[in-house]
């Protein structure tokens, strides 16, 4: 199996994850210096949070339903003990307490190391860009 | 030289480009399969619009002023021909037509191949976050 496959089934197991509902397995993969830039504020999020399924539990019960999750255009790159990836990925759900689900396409950057053998998450990167026609509102309504 | 100080050079001649308005020097760094997530729509931009400096001069010209671009938490990791780093950026410039300099800081990743012994750009993810305050509006008002 190529270095590459093994990235690949890290990622898909943190989106089977995710559909799941299963807060512990998303912040498993994590490094304790993990940073993320995410869809909300504020700007960066570190340890403890970051590493606390507490909060992604939270996330989570905000819906009604499970979370359906697609990605697509994803691309691999490995060398020696680090890699990145990116892809464009779709997240539907129903928020408590509406009837209907949004869906929402945003950008994804996943920065992985290798550390004793094991490959790990150290830095993710999720956004959506914002329309510049002095509206600054998030571009929510974009498809691949 | 460590590996990670010409990474650390390269962003900031990359830096240097963009306070002199360079856009020649701004799209050299790029490979021709790189994927940048800006932060302005379509969701991914690819070539040959991401190595057309044209682009990068009618942004630059939409500016009365030059641009002032500051670097905050950079974080580089590097193995093998791979690269990754992160950081917080400040960009401030005067609008065409306006009289105040706007201040944006935002995320940014960078991702890099060595090809032919040259570090060069192989995806670029630019951001903000938004408010999930239900106004949905790009939060331009974090500073680290």
């Amino acid at each position: 199996m190529s270095e590459s496959d093994d990235i690949r089934e890290l990622l898909e197991r943190r989106a089977a994850a995710l559909r799941a509902g299963d807060a512990e397995r998303l912040v498993a993969d994590y490094l304790p210096d993990v940073v993320a830039f995410t869809l909300a504020p504020p700007l960066a999020h570190t340890a403890p949070e970051v590493l606390d399924p507490e909060a992604k539990r939270a996330w989570l019960a905000s819906f009604d339903s499970a979370v359906d999750f697609e990605v697509r255009d994803l691309r691999i790159s490995v060398d020696g003990d680090l890699a990145f990836c990116h892809s464009l990925n779709r997240m539907s759900a129903v928020p408590r307490g509406r009837q209907e689900p949004f869906t929402l396409w945003y950008r994804s950057t996943v920065c992985l190391r290798r550390v004793d053998g094991v490959w790990r998450v150290a830095h993710e990167h999720d956004s959506t860009p914002f329309h510049m026609d002095g509206s600054f509102s998030a571009a929510l309504d974009l498809t691949p």
